[in-house]
């Protein structure tokens, strides 16, 4: 195998049109590499904004789009003795996830067990550690409390209501529209609200005497300042995504009266700065919980690297109730 | 003395409007009291805007307007023995500063050295402890790091500006007009800017490899977030006033990937909150620099209660150059 197929772009833009599906050459495994076989990869928002050239990281043109995925070990170079043929890793992300095969260093690549399911294992990277550290790194919750998220539909959106019903929190729910009411109180949503309902209203019904300490934001604008006002004293709000939103007033009395805290989030970051035993310890939980059937997110459908028009079709449409994913070779 | 005058309003509004002096009655101190004569009471922002019905603690109406000062103990009720006559305190806010005197009980009123300039002493008790706090109780500051800050004219700024110099650290401040730019060079400002200059040239050029990692704001809308956009990664932006500014778009991009903190603080609740014994520390250790001359703000001008229209006025105005201050019998 001298080349693989991969999706890249040159310029930057909107994905449908910037992406070209192309043969790239693909070295053999080299001294400590592997060479890995694509299995599935996750279209993130993320990834989007990235060939959008809106993100934080932007990749030297021209690039293969896609940062998430679950590859399968094919062959592996001289000195390599952490992992065999057969073994299922996390995708590298700096080459680009949405093609065929990789070649990558062996050395720091995260195993991961066969016995998961193969979707959900793709998608274990970046959603559930973002729900994961921003459920304990932030606040310290007691048994019971609530926890309040925009985006509750979202694929964070759902590993943060299985989380915190693991932990015995509750989580109060907002959402853009009824459909996405009934898709979070199936997903098991301990209470729901739909954008422009009266929150405050709806959280003292709920939360009562315990308003919410800990908030989620991935909309921004209006929708974040919505959750803020009915925090506790003292909440904190994390923001992790959410670019859009139209401009609010700075939410100078939410500061100094209830002592409101905003803060940000971005696993990528946290990953780079974590110690490798952390990393490892909350991977082995969240695959342990993976395994069970106890964290999952809903799969809209899986495309070949082919129909990359469509799957990005499907990625862009509102309320699609899951991911999309690129099963290269299916 | 059966009464004394005051300025009361029976509704919230303009202060200049609502506004009357009239005369309240007064009680002899009885168990556990004292009388006490107003000495000095500024004309804060905080006042007027719970005059206007727009802060968050409001006063039982008709109330008395004002919250801080400094008083003289005219009297003592039966009981008291930790106060005699002459002696100064600062003034309880509860029931309104802007008086000739009042009846308060002893217990718990912070008694002022008799040797401090009496206008400074009558201005120590909200801005100097609201720029103490913010400086120590947010981010562990090394010598010679920079603090950011706009509004940096105002009392609470120069205090900012006097403490950083005693602590070792450097201002870079923000102003409204090139006359305030000279104000603040001339309190000892280490570098300023005028609102709307590139302030991230302008901080880069001083601030260079060590971007401030607090900032303190009172404006809100475009400044705070301008502010927020040249600090150091994890910096925090600590908001303590500014109601008004144009809307602005939620700070979802510094929040995630620069790991932008906001914050806010209110000093009447520290106040509140902190044990008797920091509360004394602190106030003695400002007491101390305000006597050295070490801490001070400038006095605009000082107005008998009678000239209460031409005192808010003049507190109305913008680049007044200092606080405006009742001295209800001088």
């Amino acid at each position: 195998m001298e080349s693989t197929r991969a999706l890249r772009y040159y310029e930057h833009g909107v994905a449908g049109d910037v992406l070209v599906l192309e043969e790239v050459p693909l070295s053999r495994p080299a001294e400590g590499q592997v060479l890995l076989k694509v299995l599935a990869t996750p279209v993130n928002p993320s990834d989007l904004g990235q060939v959008a050239g809106k993100y934080a990281i932007l990749k030297p043109r021209p690039a293969v789009a896609g940062n998430e995925g679950l590859g399968e070990v094919m062959e592996t170079g001289p000195g390599v003795d952490g992992l065999k043929s057969g073994d299922w890793v996390r995708l590298p992300a700096a080459a680009g996830t949405w093609r065929g095969h990789l070649v990558a260093a062996a050395d720091g690549l995260l195993a991961v067990p066969r016995d998961l399911p193969l979707e959900q294992a793709a998608m274990a990277f970046v959603n559930p550690p973002t729900a994961w550290r921003m459920l304990f790194d932030f606040v310290d919750l007691e048994a019971g409390e609530w926890i309040l998220q925009n985006a509750a539909t979202s694929a964070v959106g759902r590993y943060v209501i299985q989380l915190a019903r693991l932990n015995g929190w509750k989580t109060f729910n907002v959402v853009r529209s009824e459909r996405g009411a009934t898709a979070v109180r199936e997903a098991g949503g301990d209470a729901v609200a739909v954008e422009g309902d009266d929150l405050t209203q709806a959280v003292a019904k709920h939360a009562g005497d315990r308003p919410p300490r800990l908030a989620l934001n991935s909309v921004g604008g209006e929708s974040a300042i919505a959750l803020s006002r009915v925090m506790a004293y003292g909440g904190t709000l994390v923001t992790f995504g959410g670019m859009t939103g139209n401009p609010i007033r700075f939410p100078t009395r939410q500061l100094i009266f209830n002592d409101l805290r905003l803060r940000g989030f971005w696993v990528t970051r946290w990953l780079e700065e974590a110690s490798a035993r952390d990393v490892r310890a909350m991977y082995e939980s969240l695959f342990d919980l993976i395994r069970r059937g106890d964290l999952s997110a809903p799969v809209a459908a899986t495309y070949s690297l082919e129909d990359y028009k469509k799957a990005l079709e499907h990625a862009n449409q509102p309320g699609r109730g899951g991911k999309v994913l690129f099963v290269p070779d299916p």
